[in-house]
């Protein structure tokens, strides 16, 4: 296929999504939510059908030789296709934010101004390999009332075609518009950079995948993206820490589940209980598996531990590693965090109010935990019943983003007449 | 100066601004209202120092041959000085949005999780000619903790660094980070280039101006961006308007002060009240001295208007003009608006609750009245308190912004030992 015809495919894909979107945006939630649920008997209907998809998938994996770990995490099977028509279940019973009006004041002359939560219009989803994304995003996306072009990996294209063609056949059966979910029929490179040219019709791009689809998709977009990169939690446990708690919060950060975003990659301790505090912390996570990398004062009182290198403490390493430093003091550990993380997930251990407060103000990220471990931040143990992803951005959401995130506002006036003096 | 050494100066104004922003953030806010007052007294005891430097603006915008209208917007005199400094001591009275927490919840296992707004760290002001600018976004930037770089335009260089150097130095010795204001010393054009690539430097950029400023800011930047074009605001009249509101709304949206953002630049009737409204709007309007620009059926009933193009149906007058048209429902009006609007300020007027609703949720503008004038659509008429601008973005913030705009938020979890299950 040639680029200007790739270039047609999405920019008519695009043409649809509008349209669709212009009827989405108002829909009561009882229609969203009963085609969410036609979406999810029809995935389980469809069960044969969809593995047999996925078997084509598997096939080309084997045949491109990918490693088993991404075949697994490639493969739908019975149980799996129960679990994404379960998620989607869930997203039905989520509270609607569209509509919504907060913030309402009345002004001296009588209008009431207020704010309205509403759809952004068309959100294109960029994202790799497992094709349970497809159906978690297409859900949370329908159920804000936005419509949706996803684009997956190559890998996974012929499952993701048939989960987004029965989600978008059983959606409008049920009455959503036609096109609410589309996929980028073709995996061509071209596809996307004729997504990310598409300003005034996609209104967001959310990139979910590796660093560098992320980077790509940032230099390349002309549409606003929400993304993440890495996640360089910190925990620092200050001179006050109940040592017991920080020793089992930084056992549960690091080990609970080392391989995901808000596991602690990176341990500070305050000089005044490090003689204390590291040997016994440094005996725990050994025992655990993990290989700790220090400065030369961690490395002083853990004889496991090997010298770390300054790219060390930048590292995301999403495995049984930490590195770790001594600080001498909280206004340190702070500008340490700053200058070294990733503006992600940073905890504080302490028992000084102060401190805490400090801490909370001081830290440039995303989410900042007092005696609390890092691995809490995540949109269902933040109480927002979902997640579409985590923004480590600053601008519209920043942390786990929900429903509400998927949405925009407008400023409502209700008046009676009035007019300017 | 060569292009080097232009992103050279700005890239040391970019690495003293974050070490202004980092101390900025987590200033007290008596600190920052002390600041604010210190400048505003500043400006007044320096009036002559700053009405010399103006004149040398006023003496080459005169030499360029800028209109009498430019040269008055670029004018500062006592009163004019008097009133920027006033307006700095009313940001100083406001609300400080910096540390609020809000949106609580106690999740089931005790940890309590909220949000806490943040400076967003260094904003970049790129504008044009009015020196007020410089004072104005200056304060509102400081008094939300945000350092600032500030970048106007040629014709007011010299009245701009005068003010940016004066609201520094008064901000520093009332107890400031220095380098909190900062002016781009040079006007060449490398050096808003030089800006808008300093991602991870600067964190918001708002740019303020004429369309082909803005268009330029959006297509360079790799920062993000808050902004707005036009302002082609309808009036829509329902068929159950009460027609003597709806003249009385049309006049003041239209003619109130039309060479403003928020005022009126197209009317919409819906048919069934065209033959009555149509020809008393026609005659008010013109003798208010408005020229009416219709389709068929609004030039069948008003003799003075002339036929309107497709292009004055987009097109924002800021003058005594309006655009009109016939429209045969409520829908057809919403998509009316949705397709030649500009996303900005749109107002119903109805006697209709169902009608009235209908609007509020299907136009897709950044603020959206019923029965109250366009001409609302301010920050300080929302009750913001102030303005920064307005956005007609659909991230982060969406109509008129204010100081509560100038913050993100961070996740601030509070938790007594807790860990993941």
């Amino acid at each position: 296929m040639t680029e200007q015809d790739t270039t047609k495919i999405v920019e008519a894909l695009g043409r649809r999504a509008r349209t669709a979107a212009a009827r989405l945006a108002s829909l009561r939630p009882a229609v969203k939510n009963r085609a969410l649920l036609a979406m999810a008997d029809r995935f389980e209907a469809s069960a044969s059908e969809i593995i047999a998809a996925n078997e084509r998938d598997l096939g080309s994996g084997r045949d491109k030789g990918l490693s088993a770990a991404m075949l697994d995490r490639l493969r739908l099977d019975a149980k799996r296709i129960g679990a994404m028509a379960d998620a989607m279940r869930q997203v039905a019973r989520l509270d609607d934010p569209v509509g919504e009006i907060y913030d309402m004041r009345t002004r001296p002359n009588g209008i009431r101004v207020g704010r309205m939560r509403t759809p952004f219009g068309v959100i294109g989803i960029i994202y790799e390999s497992r094709p349970n994304v497809t159906a978690d995003a297409g859900a949370l996306c329908v159920k804000s009332g936005n419509a949706v072009i996803l684009r997956g990996g190559s890998e996974a294209i012929h499952s993701n075609t048939i989960l987004a063609r029965l989600m978008d056949e059983a959606g409008a059966e049920a009455g959503l518009p036609e096109h609410s979910v589309q996929l980028v029929p073709t995996t061509d490179r071209a596809a996307v950079s004729a997504m990310l040219g598409m300003s005034g019709v996609i209104d967001l791009i959310i990139p979910r995948g590796g660093r560098s689809l992320i980077e790509m998709v940032v230099r390349e977009s002309r549409i606003p993206v929400i993304k993440h990169y890495d996640g360089n939690c910190h925990v620092y446990v200050d001179a006050s820490a109940d040592l017991d708690m920080a020793e089992h919060i930084v056992m549960n950060a690091k080990c609970q589940r080392p391989g995901v975003c808000n596991a602690a990659e990176s341990l500070l301790v305050h000089e005044a209980v490090a003689q204390q505090f590291l040997p016994r912390i440094g005996e725990k996570l050994v025992s655990a598996g993990v290989e700790i990398r220090g400065d030369a004062a961690v490395c002083a009182l853990i004889p496991a531990a090997k010298p770390a290198t300054d790219e060390d403490h930048r590292t995301e390493f999403l495995d049984l590693v930490i590195s770790a430093a001594v600080v001498p003091n909280l206004d340190a550990a702070i500008a340490w965090i700053n200058e070294y993380g990733s503006h992600h997930t940073e905890a504080i251990i302490t028992r000084d109010h102060d401190c805490a407060m400090r801490f909370l103000a001081g830290v440039d990220s995303a989410c900042v935990h007092v005696n609390a471990s890092t691995r809490f931040s995540d949109g269902g143990e933040y109480g927002l019943g979902c997640e579409i992803g985590i923004s480590t951005d600053k601008l519209h959401a920043r942390g786990p983003m929900g429903l509400v995130e998927l949405t925009t506002s407008k400023f409502v006036v209700l008046g009676e007449g009035q007019v300017r003096e």
